[in-house]
């Protein structure tokens, strides 16, 4: 989506070798008429499937799920990282490990939220090793449910997430995906 | 607002004495297009204010958020619990401690986010004993801000936060204020 592409380019700011910021329209502050925009995209993208429910991790895939659920016209969930007291009764979980902080965490989702007739879409803010998007599906696998795809706001491509998921059968649409970043520039893959 | 009231009173349920569960709808699963009804509402209520963002905390109050921030057509600014490795530079902070999960915590926003010259709408889904929002309202200050008020989900008046605030000058509007609950019923304020 070449209008991501031009703001990761104007906003974005690279630290390290694996650090984008965006946290001026989607990671922080999010610009929402352009996330309904996104959105649009993400239904344009899987207008061909038939969706019941988004899914998507917190906190900042939140916002993104939102304006894509709200395109399909159905829920949706996000899963919690680590159980809280507002989760009760059977749990759907996934064991994650987040590269970018460094640690682990349990994704969980109340078991009544996903059931075996859902298509369920992913959405996220990023994927790049696809830690949490490899347990969300598993997530919804658990559940019985079916995966319509993932759809990704910025995808990493140098860390390779998406492709092995890709590899695997699963339907991986990012509106942007960058095939290399460094403080001196970002290319995109096309 | 009434829809919201019913709602509750179909779907919510009481845990003990102050735990009102409305994952179903609000909290882990959220009815998208019940929420851009909420957020019309808030739009509304607040119609006769020139609101030029909108501040929320992570991760429950991000859909409603954005619902709201969408209405007004203005950003989403999300506090995050605890500084992450995505967040630099200066940062407008406030210490909070949640009732709910019995824990302290620190609300962080980039100072970039919020300028001397922003009106700033609170937007979040529960209000109990008012930790949370004035935690942010303490945001918004520090940053030289001015704050619009707060728009609320689900008040629980019986825990006295929104009428503390209330009683500072604080424009507080809930769409909902529960009166009292137990596993046997709950009353609105009306």
């Amino acid at each position: 989506m070449k209008a991501l592409e031009d703001r990761i380019l104007r906003e974005g700011r690279v630290l390290g070798e694996d650090i984008l910021q965006v946290g001026g329209f989607i990671n922080q502050q999010i610009d929402t008429s352009f996330t309904v925009e996104m959105a649009k995209e993400v239904f344009s993208l899987f207008s061909d499937v038939s969706v019941t429910k988004v899914l998507t991790i917190e906190a900042s895939g939140i916002a993104f799920g939102f304006a894509v659920a709200s395109q399909f016209g159905v829920p949706l969930v996000f899963a919690k990282k680590n159980r809280s007291s507002n989760v009760d009764g059977a749990v759907l979980f996934a064991p994650i490990h987040s590269y970018t902080h460094g640690n682990d965490y349990k994704a969980t989702v109340s078991a009544e939220f996903i059931s075996p007739d859902d298509n369920v879409l992913i959405a996220d803010d990023f994927l790049a090793n696809g830690e949490a998007l490899r347990g969300l599906i598993k997530i919804v696998k658990d559940a019985g449910a079916s995966v319509a795809g993932a759809a990704i706001e910025i995808e990493k491509g140098f860390q390779g997430g998406g492709d092995r998921l890709r590899s695997e059968g699963i339907r991986v649409e990012s509106l942007a995906i960058i095939e290399s970043m460094s403080e001196s520039g970002i290319t995109f893959r096309r």
